[in-house]
């Protein structure tokens, strides 16, 4: 059975803009590759209304599961939920449950509940929320769509939180080998190598330092024991 | 005049797996700002045919111009160009120029030019080559696509050899400031500022580090003196 697909929805003009240094994405694409889930697509967009519906809507009709990062803050470029709302034509209000706990939080810290941070408690009908004990405020998921933090230390407890509950596949298996040698050198026999194992996948991930060119060859399927033959074989093509 | 508008599409497994950390699209995004071209859209995508046309089509019909990254190199993984060629409906082959700039390289380097590095010549028809002085395989630019390969620093040089020919507008100006402040305290002067300046993009982008929440303000423009103005304003709101 192929594994469960996810697809990832990166939302911010500090990425876009090259402010800000994506880390989301590769924790989340390591997180999902353990679990068994095939990331097949990742979408990078701006604090835009329109431009987060249409790929929210794109997104989670065409994969089983849908991660977003970014935009549910207090602020007025905060603005995932409200549009997540739109993209399912739900409302969208202040809840009792997400406003209980926020109210506590400050409470606990002598702060005071303002309008901005009440604004973190307006989860869309039908959202279940997700918890997050670094901040307290919550994401929520919403049908196949898991609303989460920008934040990285926030968005890696909250896919802590959310992953458990996912049905994953068979995690995918992985060897590599260094050549150091030019990919045009082992492309050749690398091709056979690959039509030789067709249930498995064989990147090349070519390198140059130093003036050398080499690839990192990686062999990935969900056989062990045809993971371990392949790279056998592709280690004496191949002898350092 | 709006600035013109560009996309990005990563193509790698590699990345989606979690395996390899994409560098590029945080270097091109910097490189458009600094140029004044908006980066509005990046996807990732695995080295599969159909998603890269489907996103490539996508793209180049929605922003001015669209800057793929990886998937040109001579291993059997590497489809990038030919996918192009069928995202566009056209032919594609071996080329001459490409061919004999190859050849050149390769005759000086003593190495064989084999099948596998001749694969590196396939252009699609129509296009023109871009330049890559690191390791001589072009890249291709295709109507308004940029196809360029996925390791860094040939990248980079793909982008510093495409940019010169490309019309900007005006580059953003930005200016920030760190408040060791939570969001929800500064949200409600910071959305007054914003509505202050309709011309302007304030975002605020949270941090959290070992306990202590705050926010760096990033005021941009392409008015010097209104980002100015307003990061007076706002420095006055939350005097350190």
């Amino acid at each position: 059975m192929p594994n469960p697909t996810a697809a990832m929805l990166v939302i911010g003009d500090e990425i876009l803009s090259g402010r800000t240094r994506d880390a989301n994405m590769h924790y989340l694409a390591g997180e999902l590759t353990k679990a068994g889930i095939d990331l097949k697509e990742v979408r990078v967009v701006s604090d835009e209304g329109p431009a987060i519906v249409a790929a929210v809507n794109a997104l989670r009709e065409t994969y089983d599961t849908v991660f977003t990062s970014g935009g549910i803050g207090p602020t007025h470029d905060d603005i995932t939920a409200d549009n997540i709302a739109a993209a399912f034509g739900v409302h969208i209000d202040i809840r009792d449950d997400a406003r209980a706990l926020l109210q506590a939080h400050y409470d606990r810290q002598g702060s005071e509940f303002n309008a901005a941070r009440q604004r973190m408690a307006r989860i869309p009908d039908g959202a279940t929320l997700i918890d997050n004990p670094v901040s307290i405020a919550p994401g929520f998921t919403l049908g196949n769509v898991h609303v989460m933090a920008g934040v990285p230390s926030v968005f890696q407890a909250m896919v802590a939180s959310v992953l458990p509950g996912l049905t994953g596949g068979a995690p995918l298996l992985s060897q590599s080998l260094r050549i150091n040698r030019g990919e045009g050198e082992i492309a050749g026999p690398l091709s056979e190598l690959a039509q030789a194992y067709p249930d498995l996948s064989i990147g090349s991930y070519p390198f140059q330092k130093n003036g050398v060119f080499g690839a990192n060859i990686v062999i990935r399927g969900q056989d062990g024991a045809q993971v371990d033959a392949a790279m056998t074989r592709l280690a004496a093509l191949f002898p350092a």
